[in-house]
């Protein structure tokens, strides 16, 4: 398999040097030269132009690119992909839908296949690539009514049997509102939480206090938090729904507290209140425990309906299976590990 | 020095154990003799009631009892302690308004000094205990207008000299306030995102694309969620009010990017209003830089006035200075770090 790789970050670099390491033809491109003599050495192959890239005609590019260069990146690759028609294009941004629009207004839309790695770490930059960034790592792709079953499954073999990683089918909605719960609308409460203590005048009591509890839960605010608020921007609609959330059920909980135990003798329907919002989360517990334990996901086999097959891979997904590899171009093994 | 305690959990048998390898005199209550054997073995003398040891007569007895035990324990040392004027008294306990509640409600005011070391892991009971989990360990100690000032020495020299770790000294109210702010509301919170995904009809979606940001957000939702409510509620109208902040600052957020990214063509000053908010912990992001990069605080020397000193203590602890020692009965040598 020929892949071309945009842009030699993190997660581009650790990506090429992954798929050279196991074997494939890697052709990558960065916007400085810098980390070519290395990538060179660990059998990249680097080229000075876009052009060049889609004159290379990889099976797959995969757009590594930050999510503000998508815009220039895509016009300067449309001449030259232009005459090559078979390569297949994604990419790995954290934000599915504007990607889409972004393609789609390039006039690329009809060979592109979202997909998001979920791998990282607080680093950036081709001096920290390292192909084991992806070890055991799931990829969401994700598809729309118009995606061509072929580039699909190139993306996808690309990811399971190129990377060695599991995937998960979706449509563009549904992962920007999973992705906004469990990561975009967090960073903001994590940062509202750092705020209330910098605003407090007691700040430097409550900071020598702080222990494990608020450690863990404001370490997200402080990475970069002009990342973190372009990330959040971009998905600003479900993050707004889900703060909405958020705020109304800190505020039943004020008020459960304050009808419970601030006020009077205590009303015992709140306290029960109370009680089965501690409970409520048990299923999540459950499912960390048996992760932590190790209990190996259920495995099964998953055909791929010809008619429908993107709701049939959305639907999986939602029963927790995830795609270990492609057995034929209708059928995937799979393994299920559900809440 | 001789030591009384009441309790062999985590925290008693840990504290029990670090006191005794420095070289202490201790004596120890556990409400099931299980932890006897090992404990005599560590120099630890066990005494098989409460009444042996209030008379055994310890310069301060720390009661490391579960809170909800704490009114049958005081009434249990009360007739005892009553023969032993000399003894002091302090504690363990996360909340400090309702312990101090109930110590005077027992008659024993007038020797009580409370306090809160910021030590402790997912662990719990006797098996757990290690005399290393206090290493670098800060207790917060609480007074209020009627301590005597000879019985908070005597606790702080426990805990700097016999312990060997760092004090602030506060009211009640402070403390309870900032462990509000550092903990107990950050548990709701916790509670509540993971409550968000248990009740999304997406849930396992959401749980494959968890990475490091969820997985840090939610960890202290895993513990025992009884023991967090008990901690929560204990500390209700902190907890209240800090709660609401939460959810207004939450709400605000999601207003400004409805304003500013949702609808229409996007406000500027919602946009503004947004990259303040990020902007608005960095004093926080800076002091955690300053400690993980090893910059030492500040040292200096506090003179604590006879008149007045609980004030005095109070604002020291809110320029974030920290006792390391006292270098006499009315000075003492701190460090400084502030945000």
């Amino acid at each position: 398999m020929r892949v071309g790789i945009v842009g030699l970050g993190l997660i581009g670099g650790s990506l090429a040097r992954r798929l050279s390491a196991r074997g494939h033809e890697v052709v990558a491109w960065n916007h400085r030269p810098h980390p070519y003599e290395q990538a060179e050495r660990d059998g990249i192959r680097c080229v000075a132009t876009l052009a060049q890239l889609a004159e290379a005609a990889p099976d797959v590019i995969v757009l590594c690119n930050p999510l503000k260069a998508m815009p220039a990146v895509l016009a300067e690759l449309k001449p030259s992909l232009d005459a090559h028609p078979e390569t297949t294009l994604t990419d790995v941004g954290s934000v599915k839908g504007m990607v889409r629009d972004q393609v789609m207004a390039a006039g690329l839309g009809e060979r592109y296949v979202g997909a998001h790695p979920m791998a990282g770490n607080e680093l950036s930059g081709w001096s920290a690539a390292d192909p084991a960034l992806y070890d055991g790592a799931l990829w969401a792709l994700t598809v729309d009514q118009t995606t061509e079953y072929q580039r699909f499954l190139a993306v996808a073999r690309l990811i399971t049997d190129g990377v060695g990683n599991r995937i998960i089918v979706l449509d563009d909605t549904t992962h920007d509102r999973a992705a906004a719960l469990i990561s975009h609308m967090p960073h903001v409460v994590a940062t509202a939480l750092i705020n209330e203590l910098t605003g407090n005048p007691d700040r430097n009591i409550a900071a020598a206090l702080a222990a494990g509890s608020w450690r863990d839960m404001t370490r997200v605010a402080l990475t970069d938090p002009e990342r973190t608020r372009a990330m959040v921007e971009e998905d600003a609609a479900n993050v707004e729904e889900l703060l909405r959330h958020m705020a109304a059920h800190l505020t039943a909980m004020a008020n459960e507290l304050r009808t419970g135990f601030v006020a009077g003798d205590g009303d015992e329907r709140s306290k029960q209140t109370i009680r089965d919002f501690f409970a409520e989360g048990q299923p999540f517990r459950d499912y960390k425990a048996a992760r932590a334990a190790g209990v190996a996901g259920i495995s099964g086999m998953l055909t791929i309906p010809v008619d429908g097959w993107q709701q049939a891979l959305l639907d999986s997904a939602r029963r927790g299976e995830q795609i270990l590899r492609l057995t034929g171009d209708r059928s995937a093994e799979t393994t299920r590990v559900a809440l």
